[in-house]
């Protein structure tokens, strides 16, 4: 690390969903390998392996204590672990002090539920999965269906798969057009999805609610106070 | 596990491209989540975590020797590693027995490359990342650029995002279609990339040819025999 470099930091919590954390990974240290004006790193509270959704675990680079000043800052969602990582005082308290000092603070799919137990939504217009949209209202944030939401610093995407998205957005806002095409090439990011686009006429709510209603009950099972200021708006 | 379910094996190496591997795990583990017929695993030479060609670090669920009959198998790719994977003799071990048993043998990117150094795409149409899609003619295959190419049960996609759609049309081929799509809802894959579609007209093969050279000199730099094969035909 030099001392110019700037440093984009990616947070790793227990539980959390890997494509949340790798897409927008991916893509930005392809511009650290671009531009070494940049670098990524992954942080956690101790460098350990933890699990994911998925059955693949992964381990942080950094310690959250060795990365105190990142430039940039993201937080991954998940299901339940995301709902009880919003009450886990090592990532809350690291997360307002890197935030308060960085140029960026984002987040992918229920990541935004952490940013906004950490206060970082008040009074923004956000955005998050789509089946949990409405909690940011009890954060107090807007919410926005869009693909990703940018207001000031503050830049969250949709889920899941949207962090791709937001990371060539930020690419462009940080390297300009022409290195996030060569980023877009290099990840070869044409996409054709099978089934098309969705259709949100007729998405799948009534089969996911179960799940929903799951992730709440299960994650803020500890924290009824979070649970009941999440739902008063729903 | 139950004696009904289908295994689906997805490969770690050191070095790899993480997005290659965890768009389509991520995919497929909601498939497993909504069809207990299917289950995920991440399998390893051993458990032990390993480098990716990002800051974070992965690991498997499983060692080659606890899964050597799955049903799928899924081989992401990268840069330098990948091409030095060619010769991992415990890596092609497995992949020649696993893959000699499975109804699907696929590949993200250059992970292609490892398996037409398993000798699995000899005669078959293939793709891979696009910078590298030349190289496959000296494995035998023929070169095809799409998004994705099946041939019979070898089914190869481009470059790293293109994971994510081989993915999605992998579950609706096991499971139909209306699964796809509550799986393609649950990730909110609605792709919007920012510098839209990839412009084939004007690709930086220029900017990105150095890498390229790089890639294939230093992954195979202790085989200059396949580095000569690979070679031969472009």
């Amino acid at each position: 690390m030099t001392a110019e470099q700037k440093t984009l930091a990616f947070v790793v919590y227990p539980g959390l969903t890997p494509l949340d954390l790798v897409g927008p990974l991916q893509v930005l240290s392809a511009l650290a390998q671009l531009d070494p004006g940049y670098r990524t790193v992954v942080v956690g509270a101790t460098k350990d392996t933890v699990g994911t959704d998925t059955p693949l675990s992964v381990a942080p680079s950094h310690t959250f204590d060795e990365v105190p000043s990142p430039y940039a800052v993201l937080v991954p969602g998940g299901t339940v672990p995301t709902l009880r990582a919003m009450a886990d005082e090592r990532l809350l308290a690291w997360l307002g002090t890197a935030a308060a000092g960085a140029e960026l603070v984002t987040s992918v799919c229920t990541g935004a539920l952490i940013l906004g137990a950490a206060g970082l939504l008040e009074g923004k217009r956000a955005t998050t999965h789509w089946m949990f949209r409405d909690l940011l209202t009890g954060l107090g944030a807007t919410p926005v269906a869009d693909r990703w939401v940018e207001d000031g610093r503050v830049i969250t995407a949709a889920g899941v798969s949207a962090g791709i998205d937001l990371a060539l957005h930020l690419v462009e806002r940080l390297a300009g057009r022409q290195i996030a095409t060569n980023v877009q090439f290099a990840i070869e990011y044409d996409p054709e999805p099978p089934q098309g686009g969705l259709d949100w006429a007729n998405q799948p709510y009534g089969d996911l609610k179960p799940l929903r209603e799951h992730t709440l009950r299960a994650g803020l099972a500890d924290n009824p106070e979070l649970l009941g200021k999440l739902l008063a708006h729903t």
